[in-house]
């Protein structure tokens, strides 16, 4: 959606164009993958100029950063609210990859974070943007760790970023460039190449939740000797 | 190293040259990461024109994917090579994050490959690229299935695709760029933000074969019923 106004004086309509190149970079992310949208598509969506949408941010990179903060928030909030309770490694598993697999944008943005965009953006950004988001794996840890008593706050950091990086990977691969779906699509010899995402998604994540839970169990009891 | 003739004209020159630039692209990829390396850097070391390179190569994407092909190849032997063998989950997980470890190209070339060399070359090169590729994961495949008879091959298929995924990404987190490692290194708000690589990876990799080692005894007391 863009604003009404031509161009953006007060704070308020500032603000408000500044949330319409964020609301444009998520659509087009959503719609082309992350990796396709240009500054310039990114300004048409808008409807600003691209000179415009430079005012608000330092470059492309900061604007898809931007959105990956809000995402990893919206992330732990969505784990928070799924799993108030004490749950076992499977019901975990089920939230985690779940909460994950309806977000692709997330998942998308995930791998493009760390290979590209903290690379493409000032030192600043790339603070305000680590700050974010490790408050977003502290409250994650935390839900884990009430959910599952018996782990450990730096296993469910690891499990954190196991997680994150599955979701990351299995994305980009149940989503090909065009060269590639085409020879999936045509060659019986790929026939088999797994280009599932949430079911894939979800195996994994419950693999690693259980094996976290048998460690975690297995120190308790080293400890409780 | 250089090969000591002008122009490759022979057909044992000309498999020099290429074996050359290759062996360029993995000495620069190593010291410097593969991100930074151009195409202009690839033929300085390799010592030709940037113009030679395009004779043997399409693309330095090309040419760090088909780094990429071998280095699959490579990891494949090494692990066939280490569990010879019937072995515990434990065992299992210590061999794959350590081939994985002592393989830092590799794992700096997993993240690339997927997310950016994959995308930059033809239908062709990419085609051999995953035939390569899905070869060294068969093989590999073989080899957990025989470690571990209890896995079934889709779980050993799953369990690949985790366990490089979080070797790309807990790496790439590893080696963090220039900002971040500053900010990393002077400010107190980020002293546990996690930047080590081998360890962090052969715990993740355990609770994941931990994970599927129960799972795996689970279903086959199940079919046993």
């Amino acid at each position: 959606m863009t604003s009404s106004f031509q161009r953006a004086r007060r704070p308020e309509h500032k603000e408000q164009r500044r949330q319409d190149i964020l609301d444009a970079a998520a659509t087009l992310g959503r719609r082309d993958g992350v990796r396709a949208v240009t500054l310039t598509d990114l300004a048409g969506e808008a409807g600003v100029h691209k000179s415009a949408v430079l005012r608000y941010f330092e470059s492309r990179e900061a604007v898809f950063l931007l959105l990956t903060a809000d995402a990893w928030q919206d992330w732990a909030a969505a784990v928070e609210e799924h799993l108030a309770e004490s749950a076992g490694p499977q019901r975990v598993a089920a939230v985690l990859a779940e909460t994950l697999a309806s977000r692709p944008l997330f998942c998308d943005l995930l791998a493009h974070a760390q290979l590209n965009l903290e690379r493409g953006v000032s030192e600043q950004e790339v603070r305000a943007f680590k700050v974010t988001t490790l408050a977003a794996v502290d409250r994650i840890a935390d839900t884990l760790t009430s959910a599952m008593p018996s782990v450990s706050r730096s296993q469910a950091i690891d499990v954190i970023a196991g997680v994150t990086a599955m979701a990351a990977s299995l994305w980009q691969t149940a989503n090909p460039p065009e060269t590639l779906a085409r020879i999936y699509a045509q060659d019986p010899a790929f026939a088999h190449s797994p280009t599932e995402f949430a079911p894939r998604l979800e195996r994994l994540v419950a693999l690693l939740l259980i094996g976290t839970a048998v460690t975690a169990e297995g120190e308790g009891a080293d400890r409780d000797e």
